[in-house]
């Protein structure tokens, strides 16, 4: 089932904004707040931008890594997992230009994305949000939220796959960190 | 680059609509034309009904099966190719639930769906367009054209296919045969 999920920056929302950083290409602008909602929410009328995405299948993943995954992922909205990121991330023509089998290759063969992911679980909750298709700026939205005694892992986890060959396709990308408010 | 189309049933457009036949599930009123617009095209005001997808990247082609498509298949719109066939599939919940080297399995290993679509190169001139992720009816829409003397050849395609051990995965088709207007 396919689930449309809207991000959208502005005054209000249950998360406060620490900050925004373009890590490659474009920055976004800062707000206070941000509001999760579900479907193509444009209630937020004071909202400063959307973005928007889709939970859908997995594109990579192979069976033997689903099963490691399935057994450690912590579910969303754990209550000690006050801090969360989201990182939206556009890639290049190249990359869309890939096969299918070429981009698996660099995304784990190369890249360990799964497995380093993996090594952080279950310390960090993940959801992977597909945008490409819907035409809008960023390819995926990851979400990821974490308790504050693991943000220097998470961290690391980030710097790590900056560091991989995969990201060599990564032409824009920004790094939303959020707290719960009091 | 995604690009949406759509495809609007009605009576209007430069497709002469020869059949509607529901192959698995519930079928789709009968209209006399079918326009194709690039967009998410609304314009049409007497459309009977509207279906959308855009050109994505490629799910399951390798490298090499790439090249030979790249070589054999057809530009659309040959001036020869007066027939055309738009096919909606909606697949299950359990082929989406399956992982990445599950689907390759059977589409392509079990089911050999492009080495047999290349066997009816360079005479059926097919594009893909993806619909999943944009909360559509269906997954996924597939455009075919072909000359009236290939016609028979196309008919064994679509019922190979139909054969295969992907379809038992396919809950919903349509096939909706067209011709161009003299």
């Amino acid at each position: 089932m396919v689930q449309m999920t809207t991000f959208a920056g502005g005054r209000t929302g249950s998360w406060q904004v620490e900050h925004i950083r373009a890590v490659i290409g474009p920055p976004l602008e800062m707000v206070k707040r941000l509001a999760v909602a579900k479907g193509k929410d444009s209630s937020n009328q004071n909202a400063v931008w959307r973005l928007r995405g889709v939970t859908s299948y997995e594109r990579y993943v192979h069976r033997s890594e689903r099963e490691q995954l399935v057994a450690r992922q912590p579910e969303l909205g754990r209550v000690e997992a006050t801090h969360a990121a989201l990182i939206p991330i556009k890639k290049s023509a190249a990359w869309w230009n890939l096969t299918q089998d070429e981009r698996r290759e660099i995304f784990e063969e190369q890249s360990h994305h799964i497995a380093t992911g993996l090594q952080y679980l279950p310390a960090v909750a993940r959801r992977l949000y597909h945008s490409r298709d819907l035409g809008e700026p960023f390819d995926f939205l990851t979400w990821f939220e974490y308790a504050p005694a693991d943000a220097s892992a998470f961290e690391d986890l980030v710097q790590r796959l900056r560091r991989t060959p995969e990201w060599k396709f990564v032409e824009r990308e920004l790094d939303i960190r959020l707290s719960k408010r009091e």
